[in-house]
Parts: C-alpha cells; sequence; structure tokens
C-alpha cells in the first residue's frame, strides 16, 4: 500500500499539510500498518523556534493534524472492512486540535510519529499522536476528526 | 509602540511563525492595545486545505501559537507595569496549544485574531484567542503559554 494522503481525490490535494499537488507544502506522508499509522519527517533549518536548536511548534501542529486525519480515514477503512482505494470514498477533517509540548523537539534528526484512533464513533473519531525524536516523545496530540458528510 | 515580536532579541528572532530574522518564516506581528493583543495576516493561496476554498488549519495553529505567545509576553509587562523594552526581559513558550475549528476559514479574506490572558500565574499564563475572516469567528484557540525560566 502506498501512503494514505496518496488516495486522496484531486480535489482535496491541495492541502498545504500533505496534498501530493501542492507543490510549496509539507508533503506529509502518511503509512498504515498494524492498526496505526505512521509517518516521517525532517524538518529544514528554517522550521526552527528559537535559537535554531528547536523545531518550530507550528510546524509539530501541521505534522499532527494532518497525520492525524490520515489516520483517521485510513482507521475508518479498516473498521469496514474495505480497501482504501474502493468507493465511496471516507473523508474526515480536523475538528479540534489538541497538542501538548511536552518537551523541546531538537532540530536536526528526523521525527517519527505514531498516532492510532483512541474512540470512533460514527460521526468522528479521536486519534491520538505521539511525536518523536531521536526515539524520544516530545509531543503528543489529540485530534478530533470529523467525517465530512459529503463523502460519507 | 511597534509589534510585540520587533522586541525579541535576536536570538529569539529566529522563529517560522513570527521571528523577524527568519527570510522564510510567516512573520506574525501582534500588537499590544487595550489590553489585549491584536493581528491580522492574510493567508497566500498555497496556504490552503482542500480545494483551494478553505485555510488550511495547521497554518491557523501556527497564527494562533505565534500570536498567543506574544500576548501572553505584552500582558505580562503590562501586569508588571513596565515597558515591553525593559531589562529583565519577559519571554513564554508554547506549552499547549488547543485549537477548535468552528467553521471552514475561507481563503481570500484578510484574517484577524484577537487574543488576551484569561488566567495569569507565576508560571504560566492562559491564553484565549478568536480567529476571525470576513468578521465572522472561526476559530478559537487556548495556549498555555510557560514562562521561560532563564529569562524570568
Amino acid at each position: 500500500m502506498n501512503y494514505i494522503q496518496s488516495y486522496y481525490p484531486p480535489e482535496d490535494s491541495t492541502c498545504f499539510g500533505c496534498g501530493y499537488s501542492n507543490p510549496q507544502g509539507l508533503h506529509v506522508k502518511s503509512y498504515w500498518q498494524d492498526g496505526e499509522a505512521v509517518c516521517r519527517y525532517t524538518p529544514g533549518p528554517e522550521q526552527t523556534a528559537y535559537g535554531r536548536v528547536v523545531v518550530y511548534g507550528g510546524l509539530l501542529a501541521c505534522l499532527i493534524d494532518c497525520h492525524s486525519v490520515a489516520t483517521a480515514i485510513a482507521a475508518a477503512y479498516a473498521a469496514e472492512g474495505r480497501d482504501i482505494a474502493s468507493l465511496p470514498r471516507i473523508a474526515y477533517v480536523t475538528g479540534s486540535l489538541n497538542v501538548t509540548y511536552q518537551a523541546p523537539t531538537p532540530l536536526g534528526p528526523e521525527l517519527a510519529l505514531r498516532a492510532w484512533v483512541q474512540e470512533a464513533l460514527p460521526k468522528k473519531s479521536l486519534v491520538v499522536c505521539e511525536l518523536s525524536a531521536g526515539g524520544k516523545v516530545t509531543v503528543r496530540g489529540e485530534t478530533m476528526a470529523v467525517r465530512a458528510k459529503w463523502a460519507a
């Protein structure tokens, strides 16, 4: 299976965070495996907070946002026993995004994100995401992903 | 008074969201007036979510993050009856960022942010931020800004 966002239809592929057709975007790529989704991302030197040694917290929120919504989508297909390429397609949008910065995230190493659906309701899914650098979790996210009505 | 971030010292001016010395950054500018801070920002066409009509939610989280931390800083100077340019300087970092997307934010209009300190404790401040487009509040943020020890 390719990355989750690669299955988004062209009209939803413009997202600055994860759209494959946004040339200036972050191109977040999430992969579904064993009931959760994983993502790797290496920030560039410009994506810094203070002092050029810590990653900008807003970027980390962006990564968690796009990765968590992709997780909700992939999990919904899995829960229905459907292939992610099958129709009708399933889409989610971000209802709320709660990010806790537990420690500074060092700028330099590749970052790893894991996310899973903590609670699935018919119209929304609570997705928990852990972001780590060098094996240490530095940021935790809780995203309420809302199922998009137009694609239900 | 100039914008709040213009008073940050050079070593803290690299932030991708609001640092004046990050040429690739967003350059969020917050102004203190009448007990709250205001900011205006017009997203570019690449900062879209789906369909090129809605602003990317991760960008909105970035704007709220930087604007809210600046609000905490300016409010702390004001609470101490000090000019923002006075020493020792006051710095805050983001402890947590909670963003609720109440409605899609249309891509095109200038966005307006208002933020104020809801609760001030010695070591942290809870900052509430409302982001609006065309006069309608579309996003609400609650940021726990933590006073940075190295600058206390």
